[in-house]
């Protein structure tokens, strides 16, 4: 038995990134865990228009995706309350650049998604950002076997409802596996 | 210092969801964590087009979003191996029906949603498919405050690379809060 709690989202937790573009010019970041995946290569940001950021992203059609760790957390808390129209928020971190040459990395991050923007989808007071990615980057000791294991990479969660950041839990199932032993007609 | 690691989708964790629809006439449920936020009351799916469930969304503009804990690993990963082509999933559940009488909801799940087709985002093989949240039902055990408390909701989070689920960890900074210590000029 359920209560209703009025029209609520409540698709958390999300992962906490931190997005990089060039605006006026410079590389700048901005914390963002209204993200979304849309086919396996393709990912969404969903960006209130009234962010400095969103400009360079329309104007360069480039952006980053940098997942901090938990041990980011004043740095990236501090990303999604300042903006970069009065603040230069690359100092906090060493930056660098892959192929695309407007999308800033953070090196600090563990790891890095650099995308080119193929389509913005139009909400009433938010573009809807959609990315391929073009290249990824990964700190070698986030990786198991060449693969990247979350459990190394302590990624930041978080949830609108308390506001919060949360660290993730252990891994405990295989997907496409552990359902195998359940079956109905 | 990072290593390049090929364009690999790394946004993970992300929230697994049970999404119902109406298929056929009769209730169906398909597990997906290529989810998103695009605004504040509005979310996405990234759905395979050769998804049995995806013409009923279309058909009747209407889906649920059910958030399964970690206790229905089982039901939760056997609904994303098996299609409702071939197997009636809503057996496993108790279902029930809010204002959209076209999106199942599944009881058992601690938090449920329901969403309005508002727009479909067409990929190459997948429909992303954009939906407003019109009302949202949560057990009352999983709420704090009268507010959703995921520690108590434990989420069944994945992630591909391993393909994996995993537990949430703690809660251990506010957001838009921890980040105010930090100043930069």
């Amino acid at each position: 038995m359920k209560i209703e709690i009025g029209a609520t989202n409540c698709l958390y937790p999300m992962p906490t990134t931190l997005i990089g573009a060039t605006v006026d010019g410079r590389p700048n970041f901005l914390t963002i865990a209204h993200v979304g995946i849309m086919d396996l290569g393709s990912v969404s940001l969903g960006m209130a228009k009234a962010h400095y950021t969103n400009a360079g992203i329309k104007e360069n059609g480039a952006f980053s995706i940098n997942l901090p760790s938990v041990e980011m957390v004043h740095e990236t808390d501090y990303c999604g309350l300042v903006s970069g129209r009065h603040v230069d928020k690359a100092e906090l971190f060493n930056v660098s650049y892959g192929q695309l040459k407007t999308a800033p990395l953070i090196d600090e991050c563990p790891i890095s998604m650099e995308c080119k923007l193929v389509k913005v989808v139009d909400f009433p007071k938010h573009d809807v950002f959609v990315g391929e990615i073009v290249a990824t980057y990964a700190q070698e000791a986030v990786l198991t076997n060449g693969v990247v294991d979350y459990g190394k990479v302590h990624p930041l969660l978080f949830t609108m409802a308390d506001k919060s950041y949360w660290k993730l839990g252990e891994r405990f199932a295989k997907a496409w596996s552990i359902g195998k032993a359940l079956s109905v007609k």
